[in-house]
């Protein structure tokens, strides 16, 4: 046995059991194992966005991480947006990232570069693994460090020469406690911080009560929308949660608005804020003239669970206080018509609300494409719906190759806008070549369209015919159907919602994955 | 005028021009300016890496820098490899990544992560701009930063309130010195270095001279064979330059071979190593039981001139002291015959050496499928060639991109793996849409086959099908002709040698860009 291969073995034994790679030389014992231990799936990706986006969306339904396995800084750079969009959602992710033999290290050969300086940016734990003896103790040092809580990027530097040593079999480390593979809910809220939200829910003034984390999932759903049905508190979800468990028979709750002047009304006339994973609210950007801090004057704020806390258990604590016998209406199965004609950002919406199937994963990066998309799918048949957590963008094909694999007997419809899409479009390769069942509604508005708006919103002029240039995806319009159909995924164009919602049946009536180029006009012209 | 307006009329004051921008939100008010700054042409690429390696290229040919517009730490992290290739290279880049607003930075926003860490890895100079008034002098220092000796990556670190805040005319920087536009020549030779590898180079006993950076292109490369033509001296270049210039009338010089074992062979028997702009040879990776350093026991080393010091001034001072007298047979204009037949590599190479046009440019990420170039090119019409200084792949579309926009009456041809194409692929799209007259020879061989070979060589099991499946792109096959069209790039596919000539021919005969999918066996199977 090898460092390599006691690595493998250790990420297998406790629970790890995917891996994304784009794999170079220094990585070569690695994948050499995989033959050795075939419970881990090597899954290739051609890109190391795609890998670490991929890592976050499957970490995200399974509930347990995935490893990647990354050539040097430079892959890890390339990795770096979707880790940190996974940093953002506090997903576990095992970041195995190779090195150059520790006796090379000092030549300052071509590939080398400050690897443990860009691994600390998104990282909440790092290890740059010393020798062969010690590898399985550091990959077990892992899998705790990103398992939590609070989930986390555990990334860990491997020198080539430490994956190709000599290693003992006891090298394998131990699986790391009780909880190798599901993700902990937490169990501990905090003690006064609960009551004094009791009482601020019981003082008759405007209460608001913001989610995030864990507790938007079903249990932290139901217990929120208790708290909000016996008080008459408004209940609102985080701006991007990490995974919203929703649709019919769960209780509906709306998100907090991007835009910060939906989320100033939203927030208007609030004298508590009860935070349960949520943070305090801050606009995505600063603009000129306006306040990031979301939260209105006068308006006190109670924190029942931090960011990565015990979300879900406090939440029943303050229901189990102040609605003790209500029980909360879930949304009713209610979806839209089947809309005809010329397609629109809205009527593709509606498409997708009458047709999302049960059990679906919704992965949605659709920025301004998808704005109606909450509304016409809150009573569509219950579905998990991940979103762009850190808001770097690149994130949804990688994410839905992650989900899909996570969940093999879910559909996966990914929500997708077009410019965004290009940051990691080889994704649908890695669909093609593992056979995923993931459908792809590639939103086609030929327009970096959030940036015509945000043009405005910072305050800068209107525009001139230069600026807006860089806006414009039109000159020559991407063309989504030959991209895919390149990379093996069949695809086809709607400009019609009676074609998306053809397009859609045939997907699911097909496995594999498919592409369907929504052409839709842009909300922002 | 705002501190953004200064910022792009200093750009343009200081000899930068070009911009190739990923903009975000936060970098609004930078593009507002480019209608107010006509001089500056904004290049939107769509994902970063396309940005960052188009500087590269642009620099290594226009001989001064490009500015780059990047959005945040994720934005900067998706251009992280292709700044290591220009960091690597000794390009100058001048690196402008914006950032919140300074009033924003506390709330922890979600696309806030440390970038001044990510930025520090690739950065030979980095700096946050502190406030609209020193904007201009802090891009002029980046300017001069940037520029060099040697040449750099430069960081300007931008808050978008600074870029939105009121600047007095006078904040405009004024150019860094003299040279703000040309990138210098280093015109100071080490003193007693020179007189001892003169001494080394009469003593009879076998010397080879290695030179890098600036000296491989006419002046170094002159004076280099004017060395080698007078002692017997061998002569060879660094493994990766940055910009070779070669073809008929230049003295032909061989590169440093990539594979160690090559590259001992070359270096074998030697006892004087004299270095002119080249580091000393490291391999490229370290392997099990072999060195990495590839300097022959015994051989002496002596540096004229360091990586990024004046190669060219020492070794025409050499040049002066032992050969003052002789002048080196360049190569002569010999093409190879065009082939016919099912294509290879190797036959490809010779299409490429029957073929190219005289003041090409070539961008070579060919990789395996490129090992038979520089023989079938040694005497085409001269020529520039740039490599792979950093090792990251994806950077030959993009670099391709920008040598494009800094020499448009130029053709650049871009000779270019597969597996590598796919990191940057939506180069392309930026190709078609300023109208870059770049033909892509896209070599599909369905593999990483360089990773067949370097699982052999770092002594792993000769690997199992999972580990195999791993370098295989075959399942399913890219169709490069359709991605490029899907990114408005005309291509073709060529099985045969007269389709890949007739095809090369077309695109010559045609303005804009071309793609022709080159199939060729792998060379490692």
């Amino acid at each position: 046995m090898n460092g390599a291969r006691a690595l493998i073995q250790t990420l297998v034994d406790g629970g790890v059991e995917v891996c994304f790679a784009n794999p170079g030389t220094s990585e070569m014992h690695v994948v050499a194992a995989l033959d050795a231990v075939p419970r881990m799936r090597g899954v290739l990706t051609l890109f190391e966005g795609v890998a670490t986006g991929a890592a976050d969306g499957y970490a995200r339904m399974a509930d347990r991480p995935a490893a990647t396995l990354l050539h040097l800084g430079p892959g890890l750079g390339n990795g770096l947006a979707n880790l940190h969009n996974a940093r953002r959602a506090g997903t576990p992710v095992v970041n195995i990232v190779g090195d150059h033999a520790t006796f090379h290290k000092r030549y300052d050969a071509p590939l080398d570069s400050d690897l443990d300086a860009i691994a600390g940016t998104v990282s909440g734990w790092v290890r740059r693994c010393a020798s062969s003896a010690e590898i399985g103790q550091d990959v077990a040092a892992a899998i705790a460090a990103a398992t939590g809580p609070p989930g986390r990027v555990a990334t860990l530097i491997l020198p080539a020469d430490v994956s190709w040593a000599d290693a003992a079999a006891d090298a394998v480390g131990a699986p790391p406690g009780a909880v190798p593979a599901a993700r902990r809910l937490r169990d501990t809220p905090g003690t006064g911080a609960v009551d004094t939200a009791a009482k601020a829910l019981g003082s008759g003034e405007p209460c608001l009560v913001l989610i995030g984390g864990e507790a938007t999932r079903e249990r932290g759903l139901h217990a929120a929308a208790r708290i909000a049905a016996a008080t008459g508190a408004r209940l609102l979800s985080e701006t991007f949660p990490t995974r919203m468990e929703r649709g019919a028979g769960l209780p509906p709750v709306a998100r907090l608005g991007y835009l910060a002047d939906l989320a100033v009304h939203q927030l208007t006339g609030i004298r508590h804020l009860i935070l349960a994973g949520a943070k305090r609210p801050v606009t995505f950007f600063g603009y000129p003239d306006k306040p990031s801090d979301l939260v209105p004057d006068g308006c006190q704020v109670h924190e029942v669970a931090p960011r990565d806390g015990a979300a879900t258990a406090a939440l029943e604590a303050l229901a189990d206080l102040v609605a003790s016998d209500v029980r909360a209406p879930d949304a009713t199965g209610s979806r839209p018509a089947l809309p005809t004609g010329t397609l629109t950002a809205d009527s593709a919406a509606a498409v997708v609300g009458a047709l999302l199937p049960e059990g679906a994963i919704v992965v949605d990066e659709a920025i301004t494409s998808g704005t109606g998309l909450a509304a016409a799918t809150a009573g569509a048949p219950r579905h998990d719906w991940l979103t762009l957590t850190g808001g770097a963008i690149g994130y949804g094909l990688p994410a839905a190759t992650g989900a899909a694999l996570a969940c093999p007997d879910r559909p996966v419809w990914c929500l997708q806008a077009d410019g965004s899409a290009m940051y990691t479009i080889s994704a649908l390769w890695t669909q093609a070549r593992e056979g995923l069942d993931v459908t792809t509604v590639l939103y086609q508005n030929s327009a970096y369209a959030i940036l015509r708006l945000e043009l405005t919103r910072v305050g800068a002029a209107a525009g001139g015919e230069r600026a807006r240039a860089l806006f414009d995806l039109g000159d020559p319009r991407l063309d989504f159907v030959q991209i895919a159909g390149g990379m093996g995924v069949p695809a086809v164009r709607a400009g019609a919602a009676e074609e998306l919602a053809a397009a859609l049946h045939r997907a699911m009536a097909e496995p594999g994955p498919h592409l369907i180029e929504a052409v839709v006009p842009a909300l922002v012209t």
